[in-house]
């Protein structure tokens, strides 16, 4: 993995969503990146093919461009995240102390940590369907009855239900460390993993979407690590965070309906 | 990738599911794996860790057991099905023609076949939600309105759009293979790979849950090479879906629900 690779990530403009998990990988690791989100050429891409030979048609977007410098003529493309944070976390070093092992052991332990990025995204999926239960072509305003008995579900049953697994998997860390010596919430080791920033954007979002309710959950300690994990690495990203590259939360996956938040005063 | 060893499938009894995206990988491929579906284990292994140094929580499941054969005393877990599909695929032979390239020109192969398989994994998640739009821990009855507006989006708009998707992917061939060459639906090069198993499942699943909206979609043409694919690993499977290890369909993710099929005579 020593070749020389030019990346650019291809989004809809205005929103973090989906793209906002490869964008945090890249600005983790201060590796350089273009972000265009063009809407012609982000349009093209869509559903449309590259050179033959290694291509597939894209659907769930982001698209992430990669090209080797050494041959600067061909732009490979992948999309959907789980996939492009898969291929890039061993480039921009965010396995953290699984990339230290080897053989069956570092397959298991790269597996794990991409399990925890799955469910990561999973309760991401579970978020846009909050606001979009029966059709996700259709206005929220559509379908807004349906997404509060959505909502009610989601913040009684699945949301705890995640939280808890989180909060389980940082407690005891992946690579088995004595808390003590992991120093930090950790998914994984004693570095920050492109699961550690998956978990981040994810309660960085509820915490935009559902403030009455992520605060109400936070209270009794039960989720520490969890809440412990998201200030951490947004004190890591404090610069990127600040910039104008990140993008405000609006009208993308989190949103906040006060209606679908907490009915309960 | 030299190492032996042997397999556990752990998940539900009962229902293929998402354990049966796991099961044809072994069975395409012909490797031995334990079929576990007793429900005391299941329930200790999810949400519980193994030995420390390689351990995550399970919730989203099936999960795949792992033990070296050298090292007869360790077993590894993972779950996630697309994860899972990820750490399969190159030790059962599972990536067509995309483990014959190297370097980044096989990264960003491997990649887009489990981009594909990526793709047909959120279809399969999407029939799910057909019957159970508001909330995964009620029963389909109590959501049962909300099921039938969802399925009609599903069968108006969503399933074409996947569908389409996949017809584009098979008809060009991620590999870039002339038609007459590749001799039959594929969607990487000329061997079965990881993707076209995971996409037969998905289509399957369909015929038993919508078979009058899958008819109509079959009339037309437009999606042959959908139904071709389908038809193929069918035959190329023919010994295993015929045995008594293939689950039939019944209430998992695939659910028969006429209301839900088609409700245009």
């Amino acid at each position: 993995m020593s070749e020389q690779l030019e990346y650019t990530l291809y989004y809809w403009p205005g929103i973090p969503g989906r793209g906002e998990f490869v964008r945090l990988c890249f600005e983790a690791a201060r590796v350089a990146y273009r972000d265009d989100t063009d809407i012609a050429t982000f349009t093209k891409l869509v559903l449309n093919k590259d050179a033959p030979g290694i291509a597939a048609p894209h659907f769930a977007v982001p698209i992430l461009g990669v090209r080797a410098v050494k041959d600067a003529g061909k732009t490979h493309y992948i999309s959907q995240t789980p996939v492009i944070l898969s291929f890039l976390a061993p480039r921009l070093g965010l396995l953290g102390d699984a990339a230290k092992l080897d053989g069956l052991e570092r397959d298991v332990a790269v597996a794990q940590l991409h399990q925890l990025c799955a469910t990561a995204l999973d309760l991401n999926n579970e978020v846009h369907d909050t606001h979009h239960p029966i059709s996700t072509s259709s206005y929220y305003e559509e379908q807004k009855d349906e997404a509060k008995k959505r909502a009610a579900d989601f913040r009684a049953h699945r949301l705890p239900k995640f939280l808890q697994v989180f909060e389980v998997a940082l407690r005891d860390n992946g690579a088995g460390l004595d808390e003590k010596k992991s120093g930090a919430a950790r998914l994984w080791g004693t570095t920050t993993t492109v699961a550690d920033l998956t978990l981040f954007q994810v309660v960085d979002g509820l915490l935009f979407a559902f403030p009455k309710c992520m605060q109400k959950l936070k209270v009794g300690g039960k989720y520490d690590h969890v809440f412990q994990l998201h200030d951490q690495v947004k004190a890591e990203l404090k610069d990127y965070l600040e910039s104008d590259r990140r993008q405000p939360y609006s009208n993308g996956v989190f949103r906040h309906y006060p209606e679908l938040d907490d009915d309960v005063e």
